[in-house]
């Protein structure tokens, strides 16, 4: 089945942001074994986005539109659609009852006249209720043909998708797609792809794919067979071999896993509780972990102790040996992990202390250098890296190193 | 005059890459004044390729590709391009010399076949010499219009582009562009829209147009003149009607200011420095302050404090009143703020403590309740918000208040 995505809004043709949307929805299509012939993307403009929309809806199968459902004069996706399908746009009740809602929860009484217009759809098709927004997901049908129109914010879009559309898309094709994802860390994505080119080389059917995140490289093996358990079948030899390959740098072969998911649930599973102290990452590592639902059971207290009299003071660090060894060092990480464990009375612990640039560099301690310590109950261990890219890179890459290092001592 | 950009490659097709390029593409497009209306993306398929260039060549002045332009038998950008145009495709025995040189610099001596390829241009084009690869950039004319292929890799692309293709482009057009921001927090989308609705729905020269962000509103304004003194002109008059209707929601009128770098650059002014004391945003808020480089100066530390225990032990709150008033309240959010700049000995704090979600509510504090405590030398504040969203979205919302809270303070 051949699908299309168009995503609406001038502010991606003025450069504004960049389509991760289409990017996001183009690796869900070739996970579902549809093909993509073409992406587009227009401005809030009518007659444009109906030539565009018409244009698709011609030679595809499946046009998928983000973007412009929003309140504003110039979101015009709907109308657009109903045009191409001549169909008439009519106000949806249960939309409507979900907006106010929707602002209740909010504790605010008053609605602008403007989001109403939300609760409009076009007649005659399936109403997606979008649980993070008053936008709802729209899917029009025509003879075998299908028009998905969704949100464009990603935190709409991205479970949008895949609590609705994605079964929906499911079952139109006759075919069963299934993939897997092996998940690693610890290598980097040139170096991943010499490890398994051998098996990209010969893929047929499971097809494997790598895709790189900071600090970590993602393989989805996706096979296509006439029932899920023959795909699964397909599968898994691959699957074998990858975990062959990497042995312990996979962390996951769980989609929705991250690797801060899988440390809180090793944590939770040894009933072991965790204290964080940072210096360079200023806080990223700790937001990482309290990104998880649930996360109280285990986290405990973090320490941001960015400034040298803070690691003093706060953590009870040694003036003489600060001054020693420099704040990055073995030694200070070291002794960042033991005392933020012992001050939290925690039996593991994470220390980050490092150069994240662009100042601070030395001959001697680079842009990039970052010392891990970890306390996974008696044992202490500490990780030299060294990390490149900018500021906020070198942070990111900083939190999977320490993630990692905590996972693997857990894993011990 | 009409430009648009078609991104040549399967890897975008399958999701494998995001497309940076046609984001960096419209950005300096917007930038030249020229009128991007369309984008699109298409695979490493002839009969496709040639139908999108064909179209995009009928309703556009210039069309820029990128992509496609390697040496491997899926490259066929210019084959495309040249059956659009009907013309010839010739060896460029300049281009041939600069495989060979470039082959050489490596320190190579044996070229494989398929290099010559990227020796091939069209014919009676203007040849671009890249700097930093051997695909040459390709300029064909034709009555009035330009054809621009362009290799895919940024690292080609970016140099390229700016180099020999932005020079080229400022020669065909006579206007000038300039545009301005102006960045405001603490008012949502459609309410800030119902606010300037009579501005959009006049706008001709300059253009109004608003983008959200989380918890934050910018409008870009837009102009377009003979000069650039007189596009700047055009401007001044809409960016002081939006400072008059807006006032102090405005943070910043600088396209790279971010709220963060605002708050940091009032603290350094004052000579006040900051500490954090965080509960659901575990983190979050500390690590958007330490993101700027040079932060150190003004940020002294960050209390982490996610767990009861860690805010009666670290900041030193009193267990009665954590008790009494529970650790989402107004009483604790001000105790947080004081007793952080007390333990730091900043002049400056900031404290956030709320119901991330999806757990923890109940009927009184529901999910998105989040108090903001502020102290700024001798005033302390609190605030109150209501967020919606996932855990995520409520969590970043409240780094943004806290931080706009802290921004008015200063501002006082």
């Amino acid at each position: 089945m051949i699908v299309e995505i168009i995503s609406v809004g001038t502010e991606l043709l003025l450069g504004n942001i960049v389509n991760t949307n289409a990017n996001y929805l183009a690796k869900e299509c070739a996970g579902l074994g549809l093909s993509l012939y073409h992406q587009s993307v227009v401005g809030d403009n009518m007659e444009r986005a109906v030539e565009v929309i018409k244009t698709a809806w011609e030679r595809s199968d499946i046009v998928i539109l983000t973007g412009g459902l929003g309140p504003t004069e110039d979101d015009m996706t709907k109308e657009a659609c109903a045009k191409v399908l001549d169909r008439e746009l009519i106000e949806d009740e249960h939309s409507k009852k979900r907006i106010v809602e929707f602002f209740e929860r909010l504790g605010r009484t008053e609605i602008t006249e403007n989001n109403w217009k939300q609760a409009v759809v076009i007649k005659d098709s399936i109403v997606l209720d979008n649980p993070n927004g008053i936008a709802p997901g729209i899917i029009a049908e025509d003879d075998k043909k299908a028009m998905i129109l969704l949100p464009g914010p990603p935190n709409e879009l991205y479970p949008l998708f895949n609590e609705a559309v994605k079964p929906y898309l499911k079952r139109k094709t006759d075919k069963v797609i299934v993939s897997t994802m092996v998940k690693i860390c610890g290598m980097g994505e040139s170096k991943a792809e010499t490890v398994i080119h051998d098996m990209i080389a010969a893929q047929t059917n499971p097809t494997v794919a790598p895709y790189a995140k900071t600090g970590e490289v993602h393989f989805r093996i996706t096979a296509i067979a006439d029932t899920e358990g023959e795909a699964e079948k397909l599968i898994k030899p691959t699957v074998n071999e990858l975990k062959y390959r990497f042995g312990e740098m996979i962390f996951s072969t769980d989609e929705d896993e991250s690797l801060a998911d899988v440390v809180i649930k090793k944590l939770k599973l040894a009933n072991k509780t965790l204290a964080l102290a940072e210096s360079c990452t200023g806080g990223l590592l700790a937001s990482a972990v309290v990104d998880i639902a649930g996360v109280s059971e285990v986290f405990k207290e973090g320490y941001i102790t960015y400034s040298n009299n803070a690691k003093i003071i706060t953590l009870g660090l040694d003036e003489q040996k600060l001054q020693k060894y420099g704040a990055v060092s073995e030694e200070i990480a070291f002794d960042m992990a033991v005392l933020s464990a012992k001050l939290a009375k925690t039996e593991c612990s994470l220390s980050i202390t490092g150069i994240a640039g662009p100042n601070g560099a030395t001959a001697e301690k680079p842009v990039g250098l970052v010392y891990i310590g970890c306390v996974c109950g008696k044992n202490v261990t500490v990780e030299k890296h060294n990390l490149s890219g900018n500021r906020q890179k070198i942070r990111e890459q900083a939190v999977i190193k320490a993630l990692d290092l905590l996972r693997r001592e857990l894993s011990k």
